[in-house]
């Protein structure tokens, strides 16, 4: 079976780093973005409403389909969520099942359960998440502090409940998870990939 | 400043083991039973009741000091409770001023905050947890598993009541550590110490 590393981060905590760091390292798949890709090449959902669904879910607020149908009763919604759900957790076990890969969010830990992956938690307190937004840019820039909390705040309310909603576990909760780590008082990101990386092999040893 | 480790652990988890082996590779002291050794010895407190404040805090129904005081009203034992404290705090903070070293429970990770401590917990799920008490023997050889498994549990619960009690935060919030280790999937607990030692090492630098 595949070697499957799942990374589950909380919004500037580097955990995408992370898992780019460690694919690399150990020359294997890395999948974050690609999903999006995948499920805006290969299914009807349109391109605005995969975005939203990743930035906003579970409640769209966007036509669903590319058909662009709106008015839709809250039943229909539901049954699209879960639509959007099995059609991203399908693309996911299929690039899992394709080679040895680190998997960034998406509830990949659960969706690859049986596949045993290797589940981390990449975590940080909100000043030290503050200061890696701010570092590394983006669209960070023009948020004064308060701004920029209140956004990291939400994206990871955001990321619980898209958890809670569809697979209705605790984001977060170190019981589902191999590895919990704090990246706040690592010097560098890049500092934390020896260590995780010895850990990772000695769980993929079973 | 001494370069100090805390170890908070569930019961089961090879949490201790983690931290005898890790104290034995980076060449630095151990404290685990030796701060118990050290209150009996220094303190008028009797030592059943160290030993029950150590296994059931932080309610005692035994006499606490070494004059035996039955029937004392409640205000009189929360204020001894804080006593205990208070002396076992006194005890681990000269522990870590005199070297380098791992500390085991007790609440070090926060006695110990200003020393900036690299702070784990250990846990594993509860199967795991059963199956290494098995092996380890001891005391459980004679329990059941629904025995054994209610053990695990209680322990663990009086260590959170314990971390509640006294500095009101939760046992295990993962916030409040810098590592957290599912030991449950390790083949061996060893397996755990070069990982853990270069993430150490790491956190130490700064």
């Amino acid at each position: 079976m595949n070697r499957i590393i799942t990374i589950s981060r909380e919004f500037g905590s580097g955990g995408r780093e992370i898992g780019r760091r460690l694919a690399e390292k150990m020359g294997i798949a890395y999948y974050d973005q690609e999903i999006i890709t995948e499920l805006i090449n290969r299914t009807d959902f349109a391109e605005e409403y995969i975005r939203h669904m990743e930035e906003e879910a579970p409640i769209p607020l966007l036509p669903i389909t590319t058909a662009r149908t709106f008015g839709l009763p809250v039943n229909y919604t539901v049954e699209q969520n879960l639509k959007f759900y099995m059609q991203e957790s399908k693309v996911i076990q299929e690039m899992a099942e394709k080679s040895d890969s680190v998997i960034v969010g998406r509830c990949a830990d659960y969706i690859l359960r049986e596949m045993n992956p290797v589940r981390l938690f990449i975590y940080a307190d909100i000043e030290s998440k503050i200061a890696r937004c701010r570092q590394k840019g983006e669209d960070s820039a023009e948020l004064s502090d308060r701004e920029l909390r209140q956004k990291i705040l939400s994206v990871d309310k955001k990321r619980a409940r898209y958890y809670k909603f569809f697979i209705d576990q605790t984001w977060g909760d170190k019981t589902n998870y191999d590895l919990c780590i704090n990246t706040s008082r690592f010097a560098e990101i890049k500092s934390v990939i020896p260590g995780v990386e010895s850990l990772i092999a000695e769980l993929l040893r079973n």
